[in-house]
Parts: C-alpha cells; sequence; structure tokens
C-alpha cells in the first residue's frame, strides 16, 4: 500500500512529505494507522544530524498513538481496532533483561532497531523508485501508516485521546517514570529538576504525584516557571542570578534538624553533561540520588570526584523512565483519563503533517513545550 | 598521664616514637588501652603529605582493637574493662544522617573530627613541651592510650582476639560491607573486584558469603591470585594479559540465555580512576552496580559517557562500607568468631610499635596484606 510521510532524506534538511510504499505486516508484526504524534528532540537530534548513528533515508517520530488495522501471522496481543501507543523500548517479557524484572530495556530486537530494520532484517517502507526507507526506533511515527513488531505496541483504553496520548509514547512517560521507577521516590522527599522542557514538566508532575515535599526548579529562562509551577514545582533557581547553583540548593534543603543539607533526588532534564555534575551534587551526603534523562551530544563524558560517590550519593540514570511499555504505558493512560496526570496544557501547539517542519523551529525556539502532528 | 605513640610530626617523614601527654576523658568520651591496631592505606596518605588535608603533629591510626580503661561524665554504653573497637565512623543515633535509616554517615561530629580535635574543640594529647597533638580520624590508634567519643566505640565480645578484629575497625568492614550494605548482593550474583589488596580480600569474601556465583577478580600482580583464590575468587584476569578489560568480563558473563554480557556488580579497590571507569562500564546494561571503595588522588576525576547511566548502570560509592559501626561491628566480630568470615590469613605481619615504620614499606612493595603493630 501506499501512506503519506514525513521522510528524512538526508542529515540536516527539511523532511519531505511524500507518498512511500508500505508493506503489510510479516509474522509477530502490526500495521497501525497513526492518528497523532509528537515531536521529540530525540527526532531533531537525527534529522540535524548530530546522532553519528543516524540513518537516512528514514521516516522519524517515535512519540504516537493510534489503531491497529491489521495484524501478521502469529500476532495474539491486539487485533484490528484496537488502540495502541508504539513502544521505541518495547517489552518482549522473554529475554534476559525482561525476565530479571531489574530493567525496562528489552533486548529481544535490540540489533535490528538499531539498524532501521524490522526483526527479520528488512524494511516494510521503500522510496516509490523502491529504495528501503529506515524504521526509526522501530517505531517510524511520521508516517501515517506503520509496521511495528507485536513486542512494541502497547494497547490501550479507546476513549482516550490519540492527540493527548501519544505524548505518553516517549515525555510524559519517561518524565514520571523516572521519578517512580527509576528514582522511587518517597512521600516527603526534596527533589531538583534541571531543565524544565516537556521532560521536565512531566518529572515534576511525577514528584508530585509521589508526594515530595519541596520541588526546586532550575532553567536559564525565567519564562519556564509559571508552567512549572503549574505543575507542582514549589521553588525555582534561574542560574544566572545564582553564584553557586550547588550551594543554593543545599542550603534551601537545610533544615533546623539537619544542617547537612542537599536534595534527596535530583534529575537532568537538559542533556548538558556540567548541568549533570551539579545535579549530582547538590543532592543530600550519605543518600542522595541523581537521575541522568537528559541525552548529552556525542561523545560528552559527566565527571565528578569519586568522593562524591563514597560519601554516599548515587548516580544513575534512565531510559523510557525505566517503563515496562506493555505493562506500564497502559496504567499511564489511565491516570491521564482519570486526573491524577496532565497532559493537556503541555500541548502547545498542533499542526498538520505538513507543517512538521514548523516543529523544530517552535522546539528550538523553546516556544513550544510539546507538538504534536495530527493525521 | 603519659603514654607510648607514634607520632607524625611533619608530612612525608617517619613516625617518631616518643612519649606523649594523654588528659583523661572529659564527658562524653573514654579512655581505651590499644591493644593492637593495622596500618591502613588512609594512614599512609596522611603521613606521606597526599592528603591535602592531613594536619601535623597528629597521632595516626584508625584501625584497633582495645580495653577502655576510664570513661568520662555521662558515658553509659560502655564501661571500664569493655572490649571496644574504635570507630571512625561514629553512630550517635541520633542526628538527622543516623535517623535517616539510609546512610552509616553520622554527622554529630563531623566537624570537629575532621580538624584533628574531639567534640569540644581541643585536643586529649600534646607533646611533652605542651603542643597539642591532633587526633586523626577521630580514633589515634598509633598510640597505646587514646580517648575517644562514647559514640566511636563499638562494643565487641571479650573472647575475640584483639590482634586479629582489629582489622574490623577498617579493612574488613569496608569490604565486606560494600557487597552486603551498598551493592546488597544477591545469591548467584556475577560480581568484579578490581584490586586484590586487603580491601579486595575482604570484598571476595564478602560475595561468597552472599553466595555470588562468579568472582572475578582484576589484579596487575599475578601474586595476588593464589590468595584472592583461597577467599572465593573463581576467576582471575591480569590486565596486562589481556587487550581489553571490560569486553573479556563482558565475554566471561555472558550465557547462552543472555548475549549481552557484564557483571551484575563490580567493585573498585584499587583507587585508580581510570580503573573505576573500567568497573563501571564491565556491569551490565540494564542493571549493573559499581561501587567505588578506593581512594583517589587528590583531585582525581571519574568520568563516563552519561549512556552508561542512561542505559540502566548505577554508579555508588561506599565509606566504611556502609556500616553502622556500634551496631555492625560486633556482629562482624562474631561472624568472625564462629568462622563465617577468616582474617588470619590477611594478616600477614605482626611489628611491635617501635617497627611501626617498616609497614609502609611492607605496603609499598606489596608483600603485606595487613601489618598489625602490637602493643
Ligand atoms: N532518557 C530518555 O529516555 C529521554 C527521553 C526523551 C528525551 N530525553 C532528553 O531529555 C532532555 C530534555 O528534553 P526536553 O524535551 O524537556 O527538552 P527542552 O529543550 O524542551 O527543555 C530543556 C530545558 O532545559 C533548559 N536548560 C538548558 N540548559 C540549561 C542549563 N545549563 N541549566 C538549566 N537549564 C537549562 C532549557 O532552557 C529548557 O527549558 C533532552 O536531552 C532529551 O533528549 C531523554
Ligand atoms: N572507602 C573506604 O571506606 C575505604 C576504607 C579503607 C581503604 N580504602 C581504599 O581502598 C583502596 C584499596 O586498599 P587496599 O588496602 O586493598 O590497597 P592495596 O594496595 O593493598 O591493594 C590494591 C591492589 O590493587 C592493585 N592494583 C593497582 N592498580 C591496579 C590496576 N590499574 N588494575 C588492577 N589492579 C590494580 C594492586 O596490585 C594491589 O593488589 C585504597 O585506595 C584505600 O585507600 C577505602
Ligand atoms: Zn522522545
Ligand atoms: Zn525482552
Ligand atoms: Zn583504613
Ligand atoms: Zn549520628
Amino acid at each position: 500500500m501506499k501512506t503519506r510521510a514525513a521522510v528524512a532524506l538526508e542529515a540536516g534538511k527539511p523532511l519531505e512529505i511524500m507518498e512511500v510504499n508500505l508493506e503489510g505486516p510479516k509474522a509477530g508484526e502490526v500495521m497501525v494507522e497513526i492518528k497523532a504524534t509528537g515531536i521529540c528532540h530525540t527526532d531533531e537530534f537525527t534529522r540535524s544530524g548530530d546522532d553519528p548513528e543516524g540513518l537516512f533515508p528514514s521516516i522519524l517520530g517515535h512519540e504516537g498513538a493510534g489503531v491497529v488495522v491489521e495484524v501478521g501471522e502469529g500476532v495474539t496481543s491486539v487485533k484490528p481496532g484496537d488502540h495502541v501507543i508504539p513502544l521505541y523500548t518495547p517489552e518482549c517479557r522473554q529475554c534476559a533483561s525482561c525476565l530479571s524484572g531489574k530493567t525496562n530495556l528489552c533486548t529481544a530486537i535490540r540489533g535490528t532497531q538499531g539498524k532501521g530494520l524490522m526483526p527479520d532484517g528488512t524494511t516494510r517502507f521503500s522510496m516509490s523508485d523502491g529504495t528501503p526507507i529506515y524504521h526509526y526506533m522501530g517505531c517510524s511515527t511520521f508516517s501515517n501508516y506503520t509496521v511495528l513488531p507485536e513486542i512494541a505496541v502497547a494497547k490501550v483504553r479507546e476513549d482516550a485521546p490519540f492527540d493527548k496520548i501519544c505524548y505518553i509514547g516517549c515525555g510524559v512517560t519517561t518524565g514520571i517514570g523516572a521519578v517512580i521507577n527509576t528514582a522511587k521516590v518517597e512521600i516527603g522527599a526534596k527533589a531538583v529538576v534541571f531543565g524544565l522542557g516537556g521532560i521536565g514538566l512531566n518529572v515534576i508532575q511525577g514528584l508530585r504525584l509521589a508526594g515530595a515535599d519541596m520541588i526546586i526548579g532550575v532553567d536559564l529562562n525565567d519564562d519556564k516557571k509559571e508552567m512549572a509551577e503549574r505543575f507542582g514545582m514549589t521553588h525555582f533557581i534561574n542560574p544566572k542570578n545564582s553564584e553557586n547553583v550547588v550551594q543554593d540548593i543545599v542550603e534551601m534543603t537545610k533544615t533546623p534538624f539537619d544542617q547537612i543539607g542537599g536534595a534527596d533526588y535530583s534529575f537532568d532534564a537538559t542533556g548538558n553533561v556540567k548541568v549533570m555534575r551539579q545535579a549530582l551534587e547538590c543532592t543530600h551526603r550519605g543518600w542522595g540520588q541523581s537521575v541522568i534523562i537528559g541525552v548529552a551530544p556525542a561523545g560528552a563524558e559527566i565527571s565528578t570526584r569519586p568522593f562524591q560517590l563514597v560519601t554516599g550519593r548515587v548516580w544513575k540514570g534512565t531510559a523510557f523512565g525505566g517503563a515496562r511499555g506493555r505493562t506500564d504505558v497502559p496504567k499511564i493512560v489511565d491516570w491521564y483519563m482519570d486526573g491524577k496526570i496532565e497532559i493537556d496544557p503541555m500541548i502547545t501547539h498542533t499542526l498538520s503533517l505538513d507543517e512538521i517542519n514548523k516543529g523544530w523551529d517552535l522546539m528550538h525556539s523553546g516556544e513550544s513545550i510539546r507538538s504534536v502532528v495530527l493525521y
């Protein structure tokens, strides 16, 4: 069949909207009609050419929601008509990683996914001249129709709006999951979030959900303050107005009883390795935990004095918020539908597929939290 | 009173054995007759002048065992005649850190201890001309008699031999505690220990105690292999015979089912920041934990790509093995007396106080695991 898609033909170029060929699902695969897709930093990382592992031509997009239209041989967990969210982190429930119970990083199809291929080593997309088009993060939600492995779709309730829950396919789950799965923040904790973009806001609402007492947000842009407060931020620091952000946080978190100070938990949602270091060092001696969410430029390294760890701080990271996609994503959709978490105010812009390249500008200007493309 | 002690008069000089003045215990303090003391790398770090925070003149030593001879006003938890192990990490059970239940790093007397003083801001030791001599790590076990805060002594059983259990005051507890308190290693785990000195051997016996399946030791010195095997090491790597230690460990830990590979836990017991990085990077994607025990040279920094953490590895450290001294040290003495852990083969040399400076040579040559001074 044919489908409309935004194709990344070359690194650094705008996406091109065109008709492409899409083969039907093979065994263990499903075809999904994407109804809405968010535009994430990771897409831009690849589109721009900054991602040294980027493949072209490819169809980007990994934050979608849609409806199953056809299933391949042997598919049992979803059927045509089911509403689903594509998963760039699949959940096979059978590999050593899934069965460890210690990680969400399923490795069943890691090799082919990283090469832009379906598990059988081929692509379903091709140009009108037959040139194969690579898949992206196993999802390629910048195509109206796409094919995914069965283990890479989460079945969700049918009354949930596609244009909002698509964001659960990446940003929402990453931010909230970092708090509840990776850091396992407890009621009464003091936490710091560096970077108040889409990810940081979701960390903040995760912290509110977890019952944190103090939610300190740090951003270079004062305009981020208002929205962050709306999601639960209790204190704001702009590093431009601070001589030493780490010291400020240590002071703010002191109590008459605890004169050591430091955050119980911190999160980097900037992708800046210097900020990652601050995030670690502002946590409490003895038990502070810092979680890296941001994706750093290729080759960038984090560093600190080992004494920071020897005196009890813990440095961690999170991918897709530690969420097991098929198990946890449907729950997060429920939380949204039940009003436990909010998404609507974060979807600041909606675009048509033809307008998709506007999304990059909105992202860079800091104007959008999330732009969503509606098919 | 007067007591014999080995005094560090100046950075980089041998200790001088002399009679010094010792005041009796003030309120909340106890006087202990030290019967035996180990000689640890941390003492040498300070003696040699490498420790930028080293104070002189001081009486070093922090790994002792002895008998309470006098208690100051208000002391209730020990009495003269009690056998005790001095604690450089005290346990007040009342400060924010102790009460957090999340750390062993009691902060009750941190300020004064770091300055070489008793909690009231003065020293009990002085030279014959009255010059104050600094305490060291709150212990100063290189003196036959010493004064310590009550919260810095662990009361232990009286049938345990001083010349062995003194080692529980630092090395044994640090190594075993890193496994059971900090990493919380579970039965069947695969672990790697970098550095097979005194600390590394205790990590190894901690891993054996915890039921680890695979205990890989890494050391530049082949002579360390035999003793490490005696304590439970199952595999040995000498980096001199390896092109890539990290890759070797990944390969060794693969199974037919788990083709990702990597250690579940790793420990640095070298103090080398490059090794600390290897220790992190050889752990398993998704859940590997690496614990820094080694103390790095002043100013040295650890680094890695944040991707290592984003893909699920955790970087931690440990001080005194995460042990709460007054609570856990007596248990470790019991384990020794019950034969659950071994200490005797690690005490390779015993010296008189007069011979204490030989300890540094034995340490540097790699000849000793632990030298113990008997009073
Ligand atoms: N680990 C994962 O699974 C995962 C998933 C999605 C996104 N991410 C990453 O999360 C990061 C954040 O994504 P986002 O969509 O929120 O980005 P964003 O650009 O919307 O937000 C980043 C925010 O950080 C602020 N900032 C930049 N430099 C700063 C500094 N030095 N100090 C303080 N604040 C600073 C910016 O002003 C901005 O508000 C990105 O690196 C993205 O790639 C990670
Ligand atoms: N965190 C704590 O609470 C604590 C407590 C006590 C000691 N320590 C530290 O632990 C470390 C180890 O102490 P120790 O007494 O066992 O020292 P040690 O010198 O007896 O042992 C170190 C071992 O590491 C090996 N080694 C050195 N460089 C290596 C490399 N590049 N690769 C592999 N092996 C290498 C040496 O051959 C030696 O066998 C020291 O840094 C010490 O200061 C920490
Ligand atoms: Zn994303
Ligand atoms: Zn799996
Ligand atoms: Zn020591
Ligand atoms: Zn305390």
